[in-house]
């Protein structure tokens, strides 16, 4: 059931327009468009907010030979990449990014993780100076000089607040609102984190705030490392105790690891939706997983990149890449006797040892 | 490959034989005859312990008219619980208990948990003032005016130290030795802990000791409360975002209800293999999450007693029971409101709300 437009307030001149908050979502994938749908519902709701929530749309044409965001606005739907879920009236798309973001007073992230410095580069100067912004992006590049983390990307290149939104979020599930969770994590300003929560939290989507914009992020991007061991575990039919032994170490050492990072990040953040239960639903699903899982069958004979080639349509897994670049930190650290699950993942990925090795790395090195 | 004894020792009268270490191991069941396997394969390695590990079996007539502990000792194998998986010569049946554990210098006790206050009692004044005892049931009452530890009725009873050894363990998988991790819970002495670690820790199964017996052994019962949460989602088939969510959830509220009977429960327990790991393998396999999936099945329609007797051949389902204990305690307490998840399996169990409330506890009342 669609919400209505409340006709009756003109919001874009009406008195009491300019107080109110205006949101805009940058990006429109599978995970921007439930995103938006979400965000389309509160503002309805809040007086506070405008009703309108406009979507950058990255423009394609679609095979009708209509323009994608043509389509969104005439449909009300993502009829490419959410296919069968109205998002709301109140939500418009508008492929012209200057323009969508232009008068917004809070802006949502989410768009593929290597597109963000592009993307930043071309907002500068364009954005209110005290607009709030928040990242739902779950990947990030773990560089020896340290992790570029997403939100402090937008923070630096825009000079604005950022906080993030992670959690155990399969978008097309969240899309037919089945129950689920999220992590909004902030650095300093509460009050600002409580205004995400309300503009995200539904009755099937509940968000809870948590002050370690660090430990969220790290989650997003660490856990697809223990997705790729979930899955070796899984090709090789270990069974479920083993797996639950490695989503566990895999989970201690993601904790352990953002804790030398940053000592900041708090022990608890990973009993958040945004750690153990994103952790879970990415373990028993998932495309990290899923090819590892083969690779592990094929005993490592096929590489990852013939498995992707051949499985994902053109996508890259992360959960290789951010096992290298984990696996350099370490390294150059000489962290790596303390994390013998990221090493190990790593190393079977290089093919340097066997996929059955997952189990051994307790033989090879000290526990954390 | 079972390890053999080595015969040059006269383990039973040499001159090193008062010195040395003798385990039992009270209980033969599924998890017993795995557990007495562990240990055998270390007492033949360790040269503080002696070689033999006596197993008290509850005595029983097999069909061919053999008794079991003749079958046991003959075969090296426990042809009724632990079919086709060799004990290790030198494991040795005892159907007599007093003479099972006398001269024990460690004592395993792995029983179904109702057998404990009669086999506590049988054992007053027959073991030895200073032995050890570990606690690998995991199954307990729960009562109002607190939970009836078996650890606490094992030290109270018999004048002892008693710690406990839990954690992600299908029997089954470890016998066949699949990967997996166990966490010893001990009170104050860390060198009996490391002595039990040392005892039960091979390749394939690696033992964390955490001081606190307490908040390791009420994870052993409260997962199975989270597990009938996990079966009411796999019936209603809500997909891995909300189970992933109802099992955070869970592991949150079993840390928050393990802290408030006791202050001195850890929170960095609940990420040892006992707590998330364990949690993980029950609510993926496991006989609660099973019982509960085919009653939201059923819509509720179906009491848990009818499925019982359909799909477990005479066993109890534990979680229903210890839900309805927490249920009395949460009453008690006044802290309904604090452990929605809880509070809520309970009234699906006993029919006062419908399954798919599992999703609405979140409405219902404040989060913890």
């Amino acid at each position: 059931m669609a919400p209505e437009l409340q006709q009756e307030e003109d919001y874009t001149t009406g008195p009491e327009a300019a107080h109110k908050t205006r949101v805009t979502v940058v990006g429109s994938g599978n995970w921007g468009s439930v995103a938006a749908k979400l965000i389309a519902s509160n503002t309805l709701k809040l007086s506070s907010f405008h009703d309108e929530v406009r979507m950058w749309v990255f423009e394609e044409t679609l095979p009708s030979g209509e323009k994608l965001t043509d389509a969104i606005n005439r449909n009300n739907e993502n009829v490419k990449y959410l296919p069968g879920i109205k998002l709301g009236k109140n939500v418009v798309a508008d492929p012209d990014l200057e323009n969508a973001v232009n008068g917004a007073n809070m802006l949502v992230f989410v768009t593929p993780h290597q597109f963000m410095e592009g993307i930043c580069r071309r907002l500068v100067g364009k954005v209110k100076a005290d607009v709030e912004a928040i990242s739902l992006i779950k990947e990030m590049e773990v560089k020896i000089e340290g992790p570029c983390m997403i939100s402090t990307l937008i923070s630096q290149q825009l000079g604005i607040n950022c906080c993030v939104l992670m959690g155990a979020n399969i978008a097309n599930e969240i899309a037919v609102e089945k129950f689920s969770e999220a992590t909004v994590g902030y650095r300093e300003n509460k009050e600002i984190a409580q205004k995400w929560v309300q503009l995200f939290s539904t009755s099937y989507f509940m968000v809870t705030p948590i002050q370690d914009v660090e430990g969220v992020e790290l989650c997003g991007t660490l856990k697809n490392v223990v997705a790729i061991a979930a899955g070796f575990v899984d090709g090789l039919e270990m069974g479920n105790n083993t797996k639950a032994a490695i989503m566990r170490i895999g989970l201690k050492e993601m904790q352990a690891f953002s804790k030398m990072l940053f000592s900041s990040v708090k022990d608890t953040t990973f009993l958040e939706s945004c750690g153990v239960a994103d952790l879970i639903t990415t373990c028993l699903g998932g495309r990290n997983r899923k090819v590892a899982e083969a690779f592990a069958r094929s005993g490592g004979k096929r590489s990852f990149d013939e498995l992707e080639a051949e499985m994902l349509q053109g996508q890259k897994l992360q959960g290789v890449s951010t096992a290298k670049e984990v696996y350099e930190v370490l390294s150059h650290c000489g962290w790596l006797d303390f994390f013998p699950l990221f090493a190990t993942v790593h190393e079977i990925c290089i093919g340097t040892l066997p996929p059955s090795a997952i189990v051994e790395h307790s033989e090879r090195t000290p526990k954390i």
